[in-house]
């Protein structure tokens, strides 16, 4: 992605330190956090700095590659105590999150496959280097595909930030709409700010203002309104999780984007590689929905004019929250997944056909 | 309405000053603003001290008795022209307000309907008393007519704040709910938070919590998500403008939460008095929509851990926003309108009749 006119990725390794771009400040404030070691990497994975599930993933594998590169003895059992160590720590960091366990365990598996101490550190930072490009390529591939959706002068809504930042680059929602912009199309972009942690204002209009992408921040009140006004051409959302039956769990307000897309005969469309398809859920009903603090809604943070970056009450001190923080929109609503492999229906025999080749 | 557990109304005069809830301040803080004279009223009116739409209209009301109180001449031809002058100054304030012309010029034709500059000081004075205690009165009695309609243990949502402070007392949307709770039923009210300018989570919520009526401020991302679950037996919201064939426009996002209404089933009410009703409008086609500042989107209002109420940065500097503040919802999505008569329908047959008989 560029940032400032300069490419960047989410994470990357250098040496033996791991970088993030430190989420906790954006919008406000660009700024490269500097991770020297795995304690340190999963410190930044619990609190924050880094958030969505691939870009989550990348950093789990930096994490242990920076734990194998650490370890200073010759004895390959102790380096495997290490490391299993440094496994427990990071895959503890966010233990819900499945990219995280597969980025761990793919470096983990590749640098354990041999008995020598050095050979094994080679392998741990080559597998994590590997296991980032192939993430980021999954999400490349998501936005060739979903690009021949798009056609010039589309205006695109979409909902929460499935962009660069949740990924280790492109995005999986926003890939298709940066290879569009790349490949010349005339588009523009309606931005949900997505409360209560307003990924969309924050994150996602960070992303489109850092590579020129004509957009506008709506409030999540209004996408109903613009596509009732004919304003929407087609809705690209991100997925936390894909049932076998086409029902996808995704930000809060998902399915409230979903049904009234469908009121207003507007394409709705899921962009997710393969790996968010859980193949232990039937339907929705098999996924759990995440109830966070309330103090998300009750709460805010932002710059005041002095350029402190604060939180803020918005609301009365009496009074509660109910704050879910996914929904589950049912397959009826979606027009199509949008995967590394191409488009598929959100359909029982499609999504087998998908997951079994995959 | 109850405050502090002492009863309030929005705005009321009192030798001559008017009184209001200063609504700039809340959630976070109870204060009466003390309007000395005329052009201090007409000042609060313009800085949205107070708002809504039959709150500013009786605030008009009291503006004039005011401008009249405060003439100290004798010449009924001069007391004439400087309640003229009133008229044009109050007026102005929010020139698109109905209910603001209404109850302006409702004091205005008592006090001049006669030769005497003490008599139409009097008249002046009885009539903003009787036009504020007939809006109270009008949503009072929505609030007996909607209350019908709830039953014990139900949950409702509501959107904005069209709640007692939007009104002189009891609310529209808000009133139903204050009588039922009133009667002793046991609700449950979900509240939409409304961005952007968050009417629901700040005076919705705060009326609430006055009147110690249960409920829970939600995402408005999260309205849908609770229908679908089944835990919103009844949408009751406000309306500013119904059109002839019962389409209504109200704050930006009803349009969203009707349509998921209508999906999962669940009972859509929008309560508005009489006066909401514009014969000129035909269908919602005729009522147009404001484009309110982007900065409404881009920035929030909030009181940081020091108690200081706050404007801060939400959003990238160089992102835009979109901010219509209303959206038309067709009466194809609602049920019923709760009106001080009782409930109608939104079709043209029940409408028209009673507003020839209104």
């Amino acid at each position: 992605m560029l940032v400032n006119s300069q490419n960047y990725r989410t994470v990357w390794m250098q040496d033996s330190s791991v970088y993030l771009i430190n989420q906790q400040l954006l919008p406000h404030k660009f700024d490269i956090y500097k991770s020297k070691n795995y304690i340190e990497t999963a410190d930044a994975i619990k609190t924050m700095i880094v958030r969505g599930a691939p870009a989550i993933g990348a950093t789990g594998a930096f994490g242990i590659a920076q734990a194998a590169i650490e370890f200073t003895g010759k004895d390959f059992e102790i380096f495997k105590i290490h490391l299993k160590k440094a496994e427990y720590v990071l895959k503890s960091t966010r233990p819900t999150a499945n990219d995280l366990a597969f980025g761990i365990d793919f470096v983990l598996n590749k640098a354990l496959d041999n008995f020598d101490v050095d050979i094994a550190k080679k392998y741990a930072l080559k597998a994590s280097n590997e296991y980032a490009d192939w993430s980021a390529e999954m999400c490349r591939q998501i936005g060739e595909h979903g690009n021949q959706l798009i056609k010039n002068n589309q205006n695109i809504l979409t909902h929460c930030n499935a962009g660069a930042l949740a990924c280790v680059d492109f995005g999986t929602a926003l890939s298709p709409i940066r290879i569009a912009h790349y490949s010349k199309k005339n588009i523009f972009v309606y931005v949900d700010e997505t409360r209560p942690r307003n990924q969309g204002a924050s994150l996602t209009a960070w992303e489109l203002a850092q590579e020129k992408i004509s957009h506008s921040i709506i409030a999540d009140n209004a996408a109903g309104f613009f596509m009732n006004q004919g304003k929407i051409d087609m809705v690209i959302v991100g997925a936390d999780r894909i049932a076998m039956n086409g029902d996808v769990a995704n930000k809060i307000g998902t399915y409230e984007k979903a049904v009234l897309a469908k009121e207003n005969n507007v394409p709705f469309y899921v962009a997710a590689p393969s790996s968010t398809f859980d193949i232990s859920a039937k339907t929705g009903e098999d996924i759990p929905i995440e109830e966070r603090s309330e103090d998300e809604i009750l709460y805010m943070h932002g710059m005041d004019e002095k350029g402190n970056i604060n939180k803020f009450r918005i609301s009365p001190m009496e009074s509660t929250a109910k704050n879910p923080a996914f929904d589950v929109t049912p397959a009826k609503y979606i027009t199509g997944i949008i995967t590394e492999k191409g488009v598929i229906k959100p359909i029982r025999e499609e999504i087998w056909e998908f997951v079994k080749n995959g």
